[in-house]
């Protein structure tokens, strides 16, 4: 090793979903929306200033802060902006938990939790499910230096009840909670209703998934002015600049087209939830998802063996290699006709 | 204090340039090109298909990656890209300043270096420059974590000679060395050429100055593939999807443009030595401008009052209220219409 090795940090980073680009493939393994982005982004496209790219963005990325604000029905010192909802919990990461006391997050969750704790150095403990993939309330009553789950839960798709969230957010008035919403638009209850009453709670949401933007990385958080303005200053040390122009014109307008967005969350619901019933006909079981994914298991195939059967078929889905969850497939719900394709596979594999 | 907050880490963020949107107002404050970006620029929004906007973009950014190894003769393991210039220096920073030992940097520098260094609990200390504001190559003899200065340095705007560069990256070759060179495309002699010599050598480059995107967000490192990798395990434990997919392909097209790129420089540079011309009658003074800004003193005018008059006609200069350069404006180099205008009203507010 060579001596300037020793003051480099090493990690082990986290690893997304494959991204194949084949023609053809049936793309159904990070939980993009099958659906384009409003229709009027094509017009502030046609309409932009490229000349204006010459031009620092705002950095407080003021109009889709307030036009973030204004749908949630908050202050703009509520909202913070980021490079997809990863940039924001990477930075909330760095801010919020600075205890030496092990932050808490659920046994099975999403995978980054554990890279971020890694890379700042921040303990943590993983607390239990139960045996159908639901939140044991207790196990958030030790001592911590800060709580995070998403809500639903990724990869298992079930959404706690605001009930459930409330109970472990009173119990941890002490520490900042933050619940990570990035599937909330698919049929859950946002904890936003709670942020009168906790200071302590910041609720993070993404453009990536029920707004159809995982391509332009937008993420935002909500929370008291208070932690929003840690956050900022968190977020002004690292890079003034985050949202480029063309990024903060197309965010407002899938905020501003209400109609479409409901519209498209309509849609996939409804895809799910005829999805679930065949799936259940096959002889998978699942967690009640609230996503655009479900987490299918099935008895007697390998689920493993099902993922590279597909794969080799051009569907793509995901497949965690890990304790407990090695026998279940996260399956993102696409257009109907890509579900179709994917059920008749699995009929065929399945010798039904 | 909340409880909660003591988990909190707390900081002092970095302080970007007013970004004032005036009618008619003469921008010179925060070092943006004063001509739009490559003009394929257009056509790239015009044919871009807005519904894969719904889909991740690629992580690695390959296609970017690619074009910027290809133009500067590297491999493409050689180069890093994120969220401009200061993303990439951010994540440098995590990345290679672990060690106990004081990073160096100079002590009038970019002023980001110590808020990033406070940031990530890094310990630093400042080199001497001499009265010039020429570096002072024994400072960088002492015992350090990693070393970071930009060539040209801001905002002195004095370029120092590739021999200086490299007797301080040969002297310190147990740590990493950060060239900053943000401004290098305007004049100076970049360090790239030293890359096959020190395994431990990053230069940083950006989109934002010489290439007209400062609104697009895009930044650059190259160094050794070993260098690379570490800077990417981080990236990735950070957040996977930095670069959006609009972001990428006009990256692309601005590297690919050398000719416009080329054409759009000489401009400046031609316009910043007529400036200079013209400050020297004025009875300005200032390091030798390397960079597409001139840092400028006058013996019997106070500087802060220069600002101010300037910014009350609408023209905005940056003005820095810090020991040793309190009485110098920074002044980026607009068109010539632009220069002119500021050269009018100091002949006027001097009485010439």
């Amino acid at each position: 090793m060579r001596i300037w090795e020793s003051n480099i940090r090493k990690v082990v980073p986290y690893v997304p979903g494959e991204q194949p680009d084949k023609e053809n493939m049936i793309k159904l393994n990070t939980n993009e929306n099958p659906y384009p982005p409003a229709p009027g982004v094509r017009k502030i496209m046609d309409e932009f200033k490229e000349d204006t790219l010459r031009l620092y963005p705002d950095p407080c990325a003021g109009m889709l802060v307030k036009e973030i604000a204004n749908y949630y029905k908050l202050k703009p010192e509520q909202v913070f902006v980021g490079v997809g909802s990863d940039d924001v919990l990477a930075m909330a990461f760095m801010t919020f938990f600075q205890s030496k006391k092990p932050i808490l997050f659920p046994e099975i969750t999403y995978s980054f939790y554990d890279v971020w704790a890694e890379l700042f150095n921040i303990p943590y403990v993983r607390c239990s499910l139960a045996d159908d993939f639901s939140f044991v309330i207790d196990d958030y009553k030790r001592e911590n230096g800060g709580i995070i789950f998403p809500n639903p839960n990724a990869p298992t798709g079930l959404c706690e009840r605001l009930e459930t969230i409330e109970k472990i957010i009173k119990y941890n008035q002490d520490v900042i909670v933050i619940v990570d919403e990035a599937y909330i638009d698919f049929g859950g209850e946002s904890a936003l209703s709670l942020l009168d009453k906790y200071e302590n709670l910041l609720v993070v949401q993404t453009f990536s998934k029920s707004r159809s933007m995982a391509g332009v990385r937008i993420g935002f958080a909500m929370g008291s002015p208070t932690l929003i303005k840690y956050l900022n200053d968190v977020k002004y040390s690292f890079n003034s600049y985050t949202l480029n122009r063309f990024s903060l014109e197309i965010g407002v307008e899938a905020i501003r087209d209400e109609v479409y967005f409901k519209s498209v969350n309509e849609k996939i619901i409804s895809t799910r939830e005829r999805v679930k019933n065949e799936l259940l006909q096959l002889g998978f079981t699942f967690p009640d998802s609230k996503t655009n994914f479900v987490f299918a298991t099935h008895e007697k195939y390998n689920a493993k063996d099902i993922f590279l059967a597909l794969k080799e078929n051009n569907i793509y889905v995901r497949y965690f290699d890990k304790p407990k969850i090695h026998n279940y497939l996260r399956i993102t719900i696409g257009t109907d006709e890509e579900m179709d394709a994917l059920l008749d596979f699995l009929k065929h594999y399945i010798g039904k």
